[in-house]
């Protein structure tokens, strides 16, 4: 077995996570969680929500949109026609697989596979005698699928919807509303912790590709003419492991450690904000974990890159069995989402920037010649349509003769034009967008991998304090004596205050020791005969396995000091 | 504008919610949740959490279950067949619309619609002039339509799949795998706080009727012959609003108020921990701010249940617009789901209970007769053919002649049956089932409508504290002579020690002060030029409007004090 065998045979003995729907066989790209998991999942995403949001109250906030959306949405973002992989067909055993994981499994690295056409797929595949995996048969032509979950809403089937497979249109669709309701500032960032659907052609990674996950993300909007972070300063000295893009365009696999400040001297990143999140991402990945030597951040080059993105990084972490793996990504979308859901929508999802002084700008005004209006009633008429258009556009429509404008024909004889100035206080603009965005189950995973260690022959999984699912068990020595009654109340006293804890009263101390290491209880107290003189407890910790007797009065403090520790 | 009118006004200029893709239009039944409605229905989420699960910890536990659902489960859940609403057509405009809900908008109150037949909705429709209510054209026949949304799994479009309308099936399909993972305890509690989708065919409710919500249930699995709730001691003096079944059908509106211990007594709950999931209900929509004069419970008919159920009670509260409303349900699943789990997938999802002491029971057994046996080399394949079969089940098949077992004759002679003895520790059954279960969203609204209070002609909003969404807001007096920085700094503080609070320097403290009560900011702090000179602050309470100097180094547990209190 290889830690992944090992870590997903303790996932499903233990209460963490299992595939989805086992009584029936399975179903690949859906996990189930248990008990154990879905402590840990909350755990991990209460750090997120902290580190990401709360921190900066005020300035990012959690949103909560439907999975469930109209198509239009996606339309107007580009997924119904780019999101989409490239699939084959087996043509004799008529097997779906992805082509391009197909041809990597095969036939080896191929280097920028992602930017790829179905065409260089064919060639790869006919190059290198790229067969079925299942029965060995010859494949067909490669084609595009898309990976848009399709229902309908209502009674009509032509309803088309589809399940969302990222949060960030939600936080597209919304934005203005939300700008205006807080007052107008940016710049501002919309987050949100929630269910994401992709329909993946034939996943078999386990909790690594998902069908259906749990997403972190935030679409940070700012004023590309003010792009600066006002936070910078507090990650300028950190230390990335940062693949450029122009490293991997050149081949290279091994990354540079930089400062972030570094990073953004060399235009390495494109945006501030982007390089602030990524700075928080390596803190946030780190405290599950993963220690930075086995993190980086990769560029990925245009033509792999989302069809939204005008530079991205993917962070990295290096997993036993899957190599480099994906733990975040981040992108600068730029203004292209706003100004897709604006020309879609029809609706004006643009910001006032005000300038800092009032401007005088020279323009073209357009006024009514109303003595060269024969016919005086129309004379209101005409001068509401000229005013209603703007004045340069007025004048190229004109300098081809009359036209129909708003109802009323107007010639260019009835219209004056000037030279004029105006006094103008800003501009409008489409704020541009940087976004982090996390997958809460694969973190769930590897925060499992990473503590995973073997230690006497069993395991001990060393959670980091701040996300073990249980954070104190209590033994009674024995069950007898009023011992028990002892524990039990002293368990009662600190699941009261707010504490996650078991209790366990079966078999030998060793064994229960045992069972809590397992599953990563970083403090296990034991309850004695002492206990019931002299009030004291032992409290044993789940790294260093040593033990100190601990006055059960101050019992929850001391835990509490124990768990906050990294 | 009535109190709903009103409610949904602020509810969009304030960022808590409106319907979402309001850009494209909207689409009904779906609700967006901004800034301040995410904070609420988090906090809302976290009180669910903290009553119903972490109170219960080892004896109830979060899981999470996919929302896309492979149809089996459906299948075997029954709500593939019977997950439906009565749906009709208009002949002459094509709309459809809720036929029950047509009926009783334009007919008035029906007598248990819930439990009729098409045939009967059809007979009302005719007897009562019911008519489009697009057009008035006349409506064709009463048909079903399944609420589901459907779609479909990987790249085949026959593996179809659905879009889970409970959370309860993910806890029935995982009970025996968590059950063994936690060592095999009864009871034992299951709950997710999670998204659910119900295609409602015309929901004109907005956040009362939702397409798309977050469910909060717990499926609570115990021995129907140990039903006792371990817990019940401490909710047995509470009284409870209720409308039993024999008065429902007795045609009877207003609720009796008795106690817990009364309505166990009665059989008016039919199970112990129903009603004490019952309880602890009550106590929870009161936190939310409904008091408990305005809550009921009531019984629905055995026609109008769910058609997995044998008692359930709905707790309803009364709303301005709405009347009253359904804020949880209380059923009493029995073993139905496991049952029919159980036959669909042919795993066996029962558990063993261990009798007090071991039984000698009398069992008919089966021995082969070697002396029958002539062809010796038969005897091994006979005695294993007779070893793995019921006993009694071989004698009824005997009596009709030889039969072919295991791939061996066995012939009626080769058989010797007599009554035996044998040690029986314990027997296999299914567990029963009470289910509580919320809609976070709804309960979103509740909250705002029973906080919503008018007080000098402008909103206040008197939020529970332990779920307003910010909870402090820090107003500078002046933003000038360092007042601004003094302020920033104590603002800082504060969030840093986890609190959210909002940093407000806009306009005069009369309108700051109104801006921060109508989103249900408890306490408000001024920062003025004796802050600087003494270190003091002004604190302002929310609801009664009184304001103390307070040390602002005591801030934070000042402010932790207050919104601790209801």
């Amino acid at each position: 077995m290889d830690k992944y065998d090992k870590v997903m045979d303790l996932a499903k003995r233990r209460g963490f996570f299992w595939p989805s729907s086992e009584i029936y066989g399975g179903v690949a790209g859906f996990l189930d969680f248990g008990p154990m998991g879905t402590l840990l999942k909350r755990n991990i995403e209460r750090r997120w929500r902290e580190t990401f949001i709360h921190r900066h109250h005020g300035l990012v906030f959690e949103i909560e949109t439907p999975v469930i959306t109209p198509s239009k949405v996606f339309e107007a973002s580009g997924h119904v026609d780019h999101f989409t992989d490239f699939i084959v067909e087996c043509l004799s055993c008529h097997k779906r697989a992805r082509a391009d994981h197909l041809i990597l499994e095969q036939a080896g690295e191929v280097q920028g596979i992602e930017g790829k056409t179905p065409a260089d797929l064919d060639e790869l595949i006919a190059e290198r005698g790229v067969k079925c995996q299942e029965c060995g048969g010859g494949l067909g032509k490669v084609t595009t699928f898309n990976l848009l979950f399709r229902t309908s809403i209502g009674p009509y089937s032509e309803n088309v919807a589809y399940m969302r497979p990222e949060a960030a249109q939600g936080m597209f669709t919304n934005f203005k509303t939300i700008f205006t309701s807080m007052r107008e500032r940016l710049p501002m960032g919309l987050a949100q912790i929630g269910k994401v659907m992709r329909n993946e052609i034939s996943p078999r990674q386990g909790p690594i590709r998902l069908r259906e996950f749990t997403i972190m993300e935030i679409e940070f909007f700012f004023d590309p003419k003010s792009p600066g972070c006002e936070l910078i300063g507090e990650v300028s000295d950190r230390r990335l492991n940062l693949l450029t893009e122009k490293a991997v365009a050149a081949g290279c696999t091994s990354p540079s450690e930089v400062t972030v400040r570094e990073a953004l001297e060399n235009k390495y990143i494109p945006s501030e904000w982007q390089a602030y999140f990524m700075a928080l991402s390596s803190e946030f990945i780190s405290e599950l974990g993963a220690p930075p030597e086995s993190q980086m951040f990769m560029a990925k080059l245009a033509n792999e890159r989302a069809h939204y993105s005008a530079g991205t990084y993917d962070q990295l972490v290096k997993l036993e069995r899957w190599g480099w793996v994906e733990v975040s990504g981040h992108a600068y979308r730029t203004d292209y989402d706003l100004s897709r859901q604006q020309e879609c929508s029809g609706q004006d999802l643009s910001v006032f920037r005000k300038f800092e002084a009032p401007r005088r700008d020279k323009v073209l005004l357009a006024r009514p010649k109303i003595d060269q209006i024969t016919d005086k009633a129309l004379i209101g008429k005409i001068a509401a349509a000229i005013k209603g258009m703007d004045a340069l556009r007025l004048k190229n429509l004109l300098s081809s003769g009359p036209a129909e404008i708003g109802g009323v024909t107007v010639r260019p004889e009835y219209v004056d034009f000037a030279e004029g100035e105006i006094t103008v206080t800003g501009e409008r603009f489409i704020p541009h967008v940087a976004e982090p965005s996390f997958g809460a189950d694969r973190l769930s995973y590897l925060a499992l991998e990473c503590a995973f260690t073997e230690k006497d022959g069993r395991v001990v999984l060393s959670l980091p304090r701040s996300i073990a699912p249980v954070q104190v068990s209590v033994f009674p020595l024995v069950n007898k004596d009023g011992v028990r009654e002892k524990a039990l109340e002293i368990f009662r006293e600190i699941r009261r205050s707010g504490l996650i804890a078991d209790f366990d009263d079966g078999g030998s101390i060793g064994r229960r020791y045992a069972r809590c290491d397992e599953v990563g209880v970083p403090v296990a107290i034991t309850v004695d005969y002492q206990t019931l003189e002299d009030g004291t407890v032992t409290l044993r910790d789940r790294d260093t396995w040593s033990q100190e007797r601990v006055p059960s009065k101050d019992l929850c403090c001391v835990i509490r000091g124990r768990i906050s520790r990294p």
